[in-house]
């Protein structure tokens, strides 16, 4: 392996350290001068580009439509709905002033739209032939949280809220399956983390939620990640706020909602499973430009990095050419900061013996090919090998930190060791999952359903265990 | 002509009327509880999405990239550029608690971003190796406007603000008329809508910047919209805000910067020049439905329909069957409303005689074709038809209402009788743009550059001449 990148902390020595000079070096964001509110620079955001397309296509196939409500909510609206309130009132920035004049009734900035859709669905849904509305938005959120780091808590931050109204209560359950169930095809086929899907407890559901199901990953130093959340709300929210519509019986009855969404927290879980000691690594799939290729020396060089260019371009594979006039090892690391999936060699002296050569990114093996080689299927093989590969490393490494624990000391060994994903059985009371907590923070991320008990009593007083839970320290 | 749709109000007898009956009728956008936050609804939101693609798709040919800065600028951040603070300060919202706590600092929601750009590019920007920076974000905005309306003048709006820097002058002014150049393109070959660029004044261009290039359409009314600005800043901002790079020669100097913009607002424009009573008329590049098949009768027609709507959606046509339970009138009159360029009807009597009818929405025509014509191919030419006939019938419109005058006297009567365009001569001076404005409402809307002098007369004062300027009344 070639020397490490000097301006990148070893993920070893300091995760943290090295997350925000992963973060810096690959040119993903930049804070700004306001606390928690970041700049996502072009090579962060053509990855939430990329993201958004893959999955507001998904979306779509499923019958879901776009629309943009309002970034501001007046407080008297969002006090319909009480948990809701509770839930995010301590973190909400308040706009107070409008012009030079004050404000009557104070306006929050949407933390999420709950409310918004609401309002809108009451004078839009009358009768059950105006359902289901199966609403989505792509926009920017606003909790002013205390600790803020990068992509992965920020006040404002970037995400898609779907929110759906339905005529029966089983449609809403099938649809908030539906949608976690899209977050960890994502995960599992896009971006190669493995996740585990679950219920929240109820002391860590959304605020004004029936139930939350989540999607959860483990990052490389062994903290947990939520990232995509689907909620049911039964006719708790449209009871609330009155969206009410006319059955096929011709009665009257409130409808049915769900909400679902995901943020570009992602592009921090994508850095902190897959990335190393020299830079960033993507997986193919997710990664704005999947090939570079750098010519080195002659004319010939450069004749067949614009001919392979343009053949993996036709073929859809974002392919480029790097002839700036810097370094060729220069241009290397850069590509490897970048975490460019594979990197194309094309030198004069190779050219000679008909070869050319590919690094692959997640390996930074180095594989002599062929001139005559058929480059486009090699390229796609190679994607596609580079891929799975990434999710088998992840999964092998989040199945190595996953553990079973059956009483307090157990999980305080684990935790104290190596933190990781720690089953263990439940009760079901609020305060064993508080007793959990004092141990450097364990949380419960989720509530395995339909799976086999390991254990009959609770991992923490011992009494009688409900459901099998996943715990873990999370960010 | 068949009867009126009766939820919309004729165009010609109250146009503010009609102009948001359409905007509720096909469900464009809708109120909220916020005054001048509207909610962008699907079918608006659908035309916003493909305006989007559309440029952005031709912003990144020509080389930007897109980045997310924060929603919140401080306000001692904003008053370092004192021309901009006096254009927006009495317009902007502003944050004064976060959480529960009172903010030393405010923040007020971004109006534009000029001063976030400044900032994160004078610590980003060192040489002349780091220019140029062709960097764009599409984002929310939020103005504290007093007079509101859907889509053309609200407080919360969508838009596209590129901001780029330059090691030149002369780079930054080909960037400033090349970005204009895309609007106008995106308005002719896009939109249908034929426009003018050409320089604000003074009093009319925007704070802060150099100068003002403008895209400036009419709408059927006579009145004027701007749409699409690109300024030309020089070195105002990088001075105020300290953005210094090491030239060529090695030494230091500010760069260049320019911005460009384009809005939501477009909405408004499309409505206002190609709508009629019947509803929303879209030109089929732009709309987010391009056809729609309705099937009248037995089984046959259903599958030549599904026959039809599959080789269309091979083709990269936008097509889609209307197969619910709605009578075939129903059906007819939501396709209009909704502005889908051409609906194919088959019903199962003209089948027989081996025909189905082709309706193009702008015209209303019905045109029968023979079931064994090559669909795509005539769909294809009919939507190319509509595109070009769509815009030189608002071309023939704009020209019809864009008048010459020479004196008060004239320009009075022109607006008194049926607004438009006036083209007329300008001596410079502000005293006069007032004058104007004393006339409906009058502004002007740009200085045409390079063109012919009509008169070697000021229109209002009489002196000598400089500049041909067009005026109109805008919204």
């Amino acid at each position: 392996m070639e020397k490490q990148n000097k301006q990148i902390t070893s993920r070893d020595v300091d995760f943290a350290k090295w997350y925000t000079d992963i973060v810096k070096v690959a040119h993903l964001a930049d804070y700004s001068a306001v606390k928690g509110c970041i700049i996502i620079e072009p090579n962060g955001y053509a990855i939430w580009e990329k993201m958004q397309s893959i999955l507001d296509k998904k979306f779509k196939e499923l019958g879901h439509v776009n629309c943009q409500l309002p970034l501001l909510i007046p407080e008297t609206l969002l006090n319909k709905e009480k948990e809701l309130v509770l839930g995010f009132a301590p973190e909400v920035a308040w706009v107070t002033m409008g012009g030079e004049k004050q404000l009557d009734d104070r306006l929050c900035i949407r933390p999420t739209s709950e409310t918004l859709f609401c309002d809108y669905y009451k004078d839009h849904i009358h009768s059950y032939r105006d359902l289901p509305k199966l609403y989505n938005q792509w926009c920017n959120v606003l909790r002013w949280e205390k600790e803020t780091r990068p992509f992965l808590r920020s006040r404002e931050f970037l995400w898609q809220e779907g929110h759906t109204a339905h005529a029966t209560s089983i449609e809403a359950e099938l649809e908030t399956r539906q949608m976690i169930e899209v977050y960890k095809w994502f995960f599992h086929d896009i971006l190669a983390i493995p996740s585990i899907v679950g219920k929240k407890t109820e002391k860590e559901k959304f605020a004004g939620a029936e139930y939350t199901l989540t999607n959860e990953a483990l990052m490389y130093n062994g903290v947990a990640l939520q990232a995509g959340t689907s909620h049911y709300f039964g006719q708790k929210f449209s009871n609330a706020y009155g969206v009410k519509f006319i059955n096929k019986d011709n009665k009257e009855e409130f409808v049915y909602q769900t909400s679902w969404g995901t943020t570009t927290r992602m592009i921090g879980g994508l850095i902190m499973v897959h990335s190393d000691d020299y830079g960033l690594v993507l997986p193919p799939r997710i990664a704005p430009k999947q090939v570079v290729i750098i010519p080195i020396g002659d004319n010939d060089a450069h004749l067949l990095a614009q001919q392979i260019n343009d053949n993996l371009l036709e073929h859809d594979i974002v392919s480029y050419i790097d002839d700036s006039d810097k370094s060729p090892g220069f241009k290397f690391a850069e590509a490897e900061v970048n975490g460019i999936p594979i990197r194309i060699e094309i030198g004069s002296r190779d050219l000679k013996l008909n070869k050319i050569t590919f690094v692959r990114r997640d390996t930074l093996e180095k594989i002599e090919v062929s001139v005559d080689t058929d480059i486009v299927k090699y390229v796609k093989d190679l994607m596609n090998k580079i891929q799975t590969d990434m999710y088998n490393k992840a999964k092998a490494r989040r199945d190595n930190m996953t553990f079973e624990a059956h009483n307090l000391k157990e999980v305080e060994d684990i935790m104290n060791k190596q933190p990781g994903f720690i089953k263990a059985m439940w009760c079901g009371c609020e305060e064993c999952e508080l007793k959990m907590k004092e141990i450097r923070g364990t949380k419960s991320r989720c509530i395995l359903e339909n799976s086999k008990a390991i254990d009959d009593k609770c991992v923490v007083c011992g009494k009688p265990a409900k459901d099998l839970v996943v715990w873990g320290i999370q960010y």
